[in-house]
């Protein structure tokens, strides 16, 4: 690090990890920095980096919805901030590559020191209808959207006469009973049934709020007792848990259970899928169930310089032996010791080990109620709620978002919940969803908005007959369409569709279908001929 | 109204006019209603109501998201309210029919009094590329939109070494020099200015806010000397001001000026165009300006019990003889009057004529500055912002709504401008773009995430020679795709290519390409030949 280029320090992920990394790096390299002897550079898919602890808070609106969030740029001023998504790392020739920005043009970055801190990512690959139907529980966007679906529900309880969907629509589920699902879930619970009230026709009694749990009991990383606290809480709060209870698959309507049974619900919230980020798994490196393996430095053993902190690294503490569990508090210090190893290396220090013990876990359970365990004391209740509070504030990064949460959490004490729906999401023009053996599709007499695809699976095409009754028109199977007759000719369907096996679709919305049918040629050939072959 | 049914009064749109005449129907009837002698219905698109004048400070963030807007069902408990877009009235039947919710069902409501209050829509027709490039700035999604749009081009200026782009990125232009426009311009200014501070390579000096005016003076609702003080205080700030200067259309790139002048830009405000509400232009019945024409009552000559207010109704005042101009004070003073005389009718009592003189015009030039007109008197500088929030705090329904409001201001004297960019837009699968002749739609070597079908217009497809200069491929016009290439085979663009004439293309993203490439036979055919053909 003497004369000409700067050494380059790039940090790759906007999380606890990579956040705290620059953070450190700043401090020790203040005199570097101003040099311009070392550059630090950070990619990032958001500009800000989530409080992830009070990102539950957020359904509820007891915090603002920016609150949660710090902007990168504000708590590391002498980082480069890239803004970008990574999307491949060359360890061989040290470059990274980020995808392209308003252009197309990619941008390429190299490196004499690498951070990864990339975290995993959500996934619901494998569990049928998950995917398509089950609202994950990870980011900001997710909590938004999760608040919009409950207070879109409510909304349409309301004007519902129907029984049967009205009880779809008031059901409430979330599966993973571990610390986001029970979090998520207790916000839930106090959404819904404090939202109510503002709905005329909605009886707070016709609400169901479920929570599933693999085992036994929930919250398993707490003691026992702290868990049955919390579980006796949420049970009194209305909340209905289903213990020893897993998660099979979802349709638009309904929770799928192993055993076959189900639960009809229009959100399900499933907070348990996690994977290791797609970009670690391609990387070529020596990995343990998904995440890189680092030394006791936290540095990769073949690949001098390069470094792995957080969720996507396989870190075995130095002084337990056992790996470090996946959580913000680990991230954090690990951070510290990457960015002091980064420096030590540039100075020709010697590295240090690493190794932390977490000081304690808490969960909220919402209004204003609380489990923790710190220092090996258990604490429940109001008490535990308010030290959450206050050691989360104290944590929050940045006066003005301190100074925000505050003031949100005080205003809330006092003020209604908000029960605004904030539509931010425009139709996507094409969606995949998932159906059961014997569900509708549509109905004869809806309203034509998509046509559909068969992507797996056999659909049957029925009419109802003047006598009653039904007669089938015909199956189709993967690659056939169906629904292009009411998008055409703007008039309500003409037959009823139902699945007859698992059946994978894709949707295509009015909009998306008629500009690609009046542009494409072949297309519009194609389906001016099916219109012709099935209304003969 | 007497026995049997209810009377049904039913409300479209849930904006200024239609939540009015609610909110003044709850108080009037409130014996009839809590009798269930009459019902009111209320059909929004929105479950909230949306504080307009205080939209454009969303822009910079000094108002919390959600606090410009208020729950309807909070302000109207006594209303039913369908959250659903309203998709056709039939006079003649009586009925209105609203789309469907979760389901494919629509629903299909009658009424006995039907007041139509749905207000104008934003419309770019005509103007070409407007509907591709340019932002509207009308719905609260639209505040949003431009505030991250603004951050999402200091974050890529950021990181971005061409000066020439950089000019592009740091260039924001709003079209329309009318009170929208002028407190737009106004709060993007703040907002970049301030935000700027946080993005390390990004130079003040670059940055250029320009507002583009049709008329010889900005302001025209004010007296020239109010106009004049805000045109100056403007210009003091930094915004350029272009007058007599007219916006003909856009590209991705830049603003077309009438006249032939182009001014780069990523960000283009346009809050000039709106048109009269489809559904209005449908409705059989006298309309003038596309406005429908009204009796002294508010109500349609030719359909008794048929009533409309705001911006979609045509209203001579009737002391003046004038036509009530479409803002929101006239809309509150035509929903009361409209409220009033459906009750008369209902009781058999005389209705009134309908006539309003406004009280005053006011405009916020953020940053603590306002002009105002109260009773003929002009005010300008700090007093006319203090009254600016002072008169629309006060006007703010819901005592929450003005807690938070009121406190939202107080932290933002103290606190910095907020520069995370949220985002929330998914990406949309398919996307309309406008190209000027001889624009590049991509270059040889980018990233290739689209592809293109010509839906007007001629592009040329060209590849640079090994000894400079290129040689020309082939030219596509309408009907003709181009990027498949790329897409199938997951590498870089292999060709560049330009438009010859005005262009209209239809993107489709990666994704849905994949999505009906892989599951649409027809379609995959067509490719596999087209592809076959261009790289033999």
């Amino acid at each position: 690090m003497s004369t000409g280029q700067p050494t380059r320090i790039l940090i790759l992920g906007g999380g606890f990890g990579g956040v705290h990394t620059a953070l450190t790096l700043e401090k020790l390299l203040k005199r570097e920095l101003r040099d311009r002897t070392v550059e630090v550079g950070l990619v990032s898919r958001e500009n800000y980096m989530v409080f992830q602890p009070m990102l539950p808070e957020v359904i509820s609106g007891s915090i603002g919805l920016l609150d949660t969030i710090t902007p990168i740029r504000r708590l590391c001023p002498s980082t480069n901030l890239y803004t970008r998504t990574v999307e491949k790392i060359d360890l061989d020739r040290r470059r990274v590559s980020a995808a392209a920005g308003f252009g197309s043009q990619q941008c390429s970055l190299s490196y004499d020191h690498l951070v990864v801190a990339l975290g995993n990512v959500t996934s619901f690959a494998g569990q049928h209808g998950l995917a398509e139907h089950a609202l994950p529980f990870k980011y900001l966007g997710d909590a938004l959207t999760l608040r919009n679906r409950i207070i879109h529900t409510l909304e349409e309880a309301d004007i519902e006469p129907d029984p049967e969907i009205r009880r779809t629509l008031l059901t409430f589920v979330v599966a993973g009973g571990g610390f986001s699902g029970v979090e998520a879930v207790a916000e839930i619970n106090d959404l819904v049934r404090a939202a109510a009230g503002s709905f005329r026709n909605v009886n707070k009694d016709e609400i169901r709020v479920v929570l599933l749990h693999a085992g036994p009991l929930i919250l398993p990383e707490l003691p026992p007792s702290l868990a049955e606290f919390a579980q006796r809480l949420l049970m009194k709060r209305g909340v209905e848990i289903r213990l020893n209870t897993r998660l099979e698959g979802a349709t638009a309507e309904a929770a799928l259970l192993v055993g076959g049974d189900r639960i009809v619900t229009r959100t399900l919230v499933s907070t348990v899928p996690s994977m290791p980020n797609p970009l670690v798994a391609m990387l070529d490196c020596k990995k343990e169930r998904g995440r890189i393996v680092v030394d006791e430095h936290l540095e990769l053993p073949n690949y001098p310089g390069v470094w792995a902190v957080g969720d996507c690294a396989f870190i075995t503490d130095a002084r337990s032996g056992e790996p470090a569990p996946p959580t913000a508090q680990h991230a954090t210090r690990e951070a510290h010791c990457v960015a002091e190893n980064v420096v030590a290396s540039l100075r020709g220090q010697p590295k240090r080990t690493f190794s932390f013990r977490a000081l304690g876990k808490m969960g909220s359970l919402g209004h204003h109620s609380a489990v923790a365990e710190v220092f090996g004391m258990k604490i429940s209740g109001f008490l535990a709620w308010w030290l959450w509070r206050t050691v989360y504030l104290m944590k929050l990064p940045g006066l003005d978002r301190k100074i925000r949460v505050a003031t949100d959490w005080t205003l809330d004490l006092i003020l209604p919940p908000d029960i605004v729906q904030l539509k931010t999401d425009k139709p996507s023009g094409i969606r995949r969803e998932h159906f059961e053996p014997g569900q509708v599709v549509f109905r004869e007499g809806d309203r034509g908005d998509w046509l559909y695809v068969v992507v797996d699976g056999e659909v049957e095409v029925v009419k109802a007959i003047p006598d009653g009754g039904e007669t089938s028109l015909r199956r189709l199977g993967r690659g056939e369409c169906f629904g292009e007759i009411a998008l055409v000719s703007d008039r309500p369907r003409s037959a009823t569709v139902r699945s007859l096996t698992d059946v994978n679709l894709l949707a295509v919305d009015r909009e998306a279908f008629h500009a690609l049918f009046s542009n494409l040629p072949p297309l519009r050939g194609f389906f001016e001929q099916l219109i012709d072959t099935r209304t003969a």
